[in-house]
């Protein structure tokens, strides 16, 4: 079968490998659409990063391997033990190796387990015909959900992970910082939570009509004063939650101008290098920087109940390409910033554009 | 009287001023003793900063005025309409005044309200023989808390709110950076509140050896590596709370590197500027920062209840001089490192030594 393996830096081939078959306890997956998240390009440009070098203590593989931890599919076969679960379930999958037993695990929070491993970066992956998980990894996709909307879930739930870590409220005021894909997912999560007073903070015009079109109301950090309009807008109090999806200082300083008093800053964004933040804000409104990383299971519910109720919507921001142009259509066009989010179909499924436009 | 008023930048003059009256639902308060502040070196070599150049909307009060709001006394006399105060009740007293109808204010979060004043930053305060406050400013102090103990409450409160804030619970490893009074503050709160195991962080050894003569465990973060020291002492977890008394780039750096999965660091400092902080810290271990200002009347409470059980000692740390010495032995003994908290005699109290010694 094909499949997208990763070698190290600017290697990524799409080479014929053999169809993994399941074992004891997980399922064969023929992929529908695999999403390539931030996280995989950072692999392909500046990797490896988190695709182990050695044997990984909870997979056992390490590179060469194949990508793909954002996936939906359709099961095709089970492995011995397995019940619940049939040929032909579409699922989406929760990518997640957590090791059980750390602190965070034994608490529920195992998005912060002290072992975790990835799925399509620390095992082979989703960029391929076929992967095969274990059946803890699993959620089912309603009829009416796509395997196009089923590749989202894992993005839309870490953003829908720090919209509810946000501690949001229908009434309440928010703000999200970036409107790449992250973006886009606080403001569907926001919206599902039932909140109609979203701003949208991001400095490209492109990304902000992506987002205006979803009908986001957006705010030109170029062009407005945020800060001051945003307390104009709220008679002083400041924001009830923002959320940091940009990574930058400038989105951070301006982000914690915004807050309220006791409210949070979240931060859900991939901080290349410690950033100049004005603390002095936290401690004179005693608000607060809380960090987010990923999801848990619940969030993967959370999100495919919203998008079976028609919550989330693809135009105008992602894109669909076949597994062949993986490295022009996809790594190379999204670094250049020509694509927002790009879904990968590694078998010919229909609905497949193969000139990488939205079908 | 003689009283402590401030101009401007280096120019604080012990002046003989009148003597204030209580005016319907105030108190005169005789000032038993009164602590300088870092908010007072603050306006002192580079204000005026809280202190109003123009009358405070809350106080009507602008420089010059008389500095002091740490501070405890006996009340002398009693304005009209004023119930359940006494001539000769020694007080402590809680300095803030508040608008009472923001956001913070209404949400019992009155140390956040938009408008706050302080008793000796906005209006004239305790660094005076005498002084007038509104009632519910008031806080009694039990017969076996001393006067001295009582000037003290206010800076233990900014500390006990800090270590509030914390969410801490006996059992719980705990870190204090920094090691002036508020850290020494936390240290006493987070041992009231049944923590026994907490560590003070501090790179000064006069500053550690003062903390540890009062029982504390400490680490010179130039000896040993600190997040090494608590990865290995907590199996991996990280602290439960941490808490940054410093204010520098380093002390929160390694607080980060120490705090454990969803657990807080928690900022009571005045950070000068913005700092770099490694805030992907937080995103990976979902933990968050946390800013923590003043306190409220149950703050000074709960601090005068643990110092009516004994659980804070003054020897080694606190220094009393009388109203005379306040610049050289107050302000420029601080600023210079020489000290590390004074509280200021305004009347000749017994037990002040006029050699600036602990009695």
């Amino acid at each position: 079968m094909r499949a997208a393996v990763y070698y190290g830096p600017n290697k990524v081939e799409i080479d014929d490998v053999a169809e993994p078959e399941p074992t004891p306890g997980t399922v064969k997956v023929r992929v529908g659409f695999n999403g390539i998240c931030g996280t995989d390009l950072h692999e392909y440009y500046a990797g490896p990063i988190f695709v182990p070098t050695q044997p990984h203590p909870l997979t056992g593989q390490e590179l060469p391997l194949t990508l793909g931890h954002e996936f939906s599919g359709t099961i095709t076969a089970v492995g011995a033990g397995v019940s619940g679960w049939n040929e032909g379930d579409r699922v989406a999958v929760e990518p997640i190796y957590k090791c059980g037993h750390c602190g965070p695990c034994q608490a529920g929070n195992y998005n912060v387990c002290r072992q975790i491993g990835f799925h399509g970066l620390m095992s082979d992956g989703g960029m391929a015909e076929y992967t095969v998980v274990p059946t803890s990894m699993l959620h089912t996709l309603p009829d009416d959900v796509s395997l196009e909307l089923g590749a989202l879930v894992e993005p839309m739930s870490v953003a829908y992970h720090a919209a509810t870590l946000g501690d949001v409220h229908p009434g309440d005021t928010a703000m999200v910082f970036g409107a790449g894909p992250i973006g886009i997912g606080l403001w569907f999560a926001l919206r599902g939570k039932g909140l109609e007073d979203v701003f949208v903070v991001e400095p490209s015009p492109t990304r902000r009509a992506a987002v205006e079109a979803l009908g986001a109301a957006t705010l030109d950090p170029a062009a407005v004063d945020v800060a001051q309009l945003i307390a104009d807008h709220t008679a002083g109090a400041g924001a009830d939650a923002v959320f940091d999806a940009a990574g930058v200082a400038p989105a951070v300083a301006t982000a914690l101008a915004c807050v309220g008093s006791r409210k949070p800053m979240i931060s859900v964004a991939i901080y290349e290098k410690p950033l100049e933040t004005p603390l002095l804000n936290l401690v004179m409104n005693e608000s607060r920087i809380q960090g987010s990383l990923c999801y848990t299971g619940a969030d993967f519910e959370a999100v495919i109940a919203l998008m079976a109720r028609g919550a989330y919507d693809t135009t105008g921001w992602v894109t669909r390409i076949p597994i062949d142009d993986v490295i022009d259509e996809g790594f190379e066009a999204l670094h250049a910033g020509k694509k927002m989010k790009v879904l990968v179909a590694p078998t010919d499924s229909p609905g497949v554009d193969p000139s990488g436009a939205n079908a």
